[in-house]
């Protein structure tokens, strides 16, 4: 993947395959920062990354290495925060661009999208979305697909990871867009024109809802939807495991810090972190 | 249902129950004006009603009479429009309101929603919602409830038929309210909190496409939708039949001018009216 962005001129963070601790050594030289390790399979939420510095055990700095794929090492690239871009493209070449949103992440994960992201200079979005469609172009992708991005903290926009697929960042559209992420994604694969992706309010809130020591879901269903007329809760119905995400909650409206007041209530509520 | 309606004091058309032709004659001096005939099973969209005025020939008359039920005499409103209160009521009584529409009638026929009624006064489309909370409340109805009422001439209300389910009338409330009517019926249904009713848009129009001499559908779907990337296509798979409703377009916006045509547009090309 970092090659193909690099060939068609996709900034990425600064990389290269690394074979053993040594090369890790000399990728820490090379790129003067400390430095990422990812497995070139099977990584997804935070698992298969490794955050390498001076001070990491060696057998630590070994661990990538046993899973019997190459290891990619990566400059640790010093970002404000990440974006991500949504696009949605059509066999006939048509593509949309949805708004660029903020993704907030913990521990590796994703937990919090807002949309748009807050204070993001026009410029930086639209550059954000031209990098999206140019991917989606150039790897001749039919559906969506999310760039995310970091934002770095002197105002570069570097490639973090693709999904070729709707995607935990887009989730938002289903209440906060003319469009959904489904409707182009399905719009895309049957080759029909795209729909509009304009949010549909000033700002949409989504928050993840991962797994821990829940209780009984349903339940909490009842003092949320009273509490919160505007409130949406969506529910996969996957087995509940510990990190794993299980549903999300959706606000919208005008006000940001009230969105994500409400958003977080809910999410924490369902989970049991709070309980009125 | 007249009876109850009557006896809970919500306003209906004058009424009575007749049992020949010579009944409808004196419903006619009784009422001093022309005559609605309705059979009391089986109408829907149209069917069993027939409009009778001084000059209908007596085997038209007679009509309504063979169907083998009650037939109801009622008179003959002088209204301005058609207007359709839905409410949605949980078992344990919490209910909530949707904005107030206008409902457009083509021979008998719902043909457009324009949501909110344009130009409604505030306190008749709050005497509107009260109307159809009471009588969901009287009748302990469960689930969504649309009231469609005859706005007079002279400013009146009264009631001319209720749906106790969810309503064309209320079709609009899928992309064009926070909680849709089908949602809102689900969760009254499972006896949890309502959600909000509120619009999203200030206006938001629903034309149905009705059955008759259709072409393919499919095809039609790129034009409109390369054409208004805001249009909503919503098709319900039934078999096509003339004066059926096969399906129906939802656009919102602030333009309502703007809004009529691309929606009406987009039912016209389905339909094969207009080829461009």
């Amino acid at each position: 993947m970092r090659a193909r962005l690099t060939g068609i001129g996709v900034a990425c963070p600064r990389h290269r395959i690394v074979e053993d601790v040594a090369g890790v050594a000399s990728a820490a030289t090379e790129f003067g920062t400390d430095v990422v390790l990812k497995t070139t399979r099977g990584g997804y939420d935070g698992k298969g990354v490794w955050m390498i510095d001076a001070s990491t055990p060696a057998d630590v700095v070994a661990e990538p290495f046993r899973a019997g794929v190459p290891v990619l090492a990566e400059e640790r690239v010093d970002f404000a925060r990440e974006l991500s871009a949504v696009v949605a493209r059509s066999p006939h070449g048509q593509a949309v661009a949805y708004p660029v949103v903020e993704s907030v992440q913990r521990d590796g994960i994703c937990v919090e999208v807002i949309a748009p992201a807050p204070g993001l200079p026009e410029d930086r979005a639209v550059e954000a979305q031209r990098v999206a469609l140019t991917v989606a172009a150039e790897l001749d992708v039919v559906g969506v697909l999310a760039v995310e991005l970091f934002e770095t903290t002197d105002g570069r926009l570097l490639v973090n990871e693709l999904a070729m697929r709707p995607h935990n960042s887009g989730h938002w559209s289903i209440e906060g867009a003319v469009t959904s992420q489904f409707e182009n994604h399905l719009r895309a694969v049957l080759d029909l024109p795209l729909g509009s992706p304009a949010a549909r309010a000033p700002y949409t809130v989504m928050v993840n809802v991962l797994g821990g020591d829940l209780a009984e879901i349903y339940p909490t269903y009842r003092h949320l939807m009273a509490r919160d007329p505007g409130l949406k809760v969506h529910w996969y119905g996957k087995g509940i495991r510990a990190g794993r995400k299980l549903g999300h909650v959706t606000v919208y409206g005008d006000d940001l810090a009230s969105l994500r007041e409400r958003a977080w209530h809910a999410a924490n509520y369902i989970r049991g972190d709070i309980d009125e």
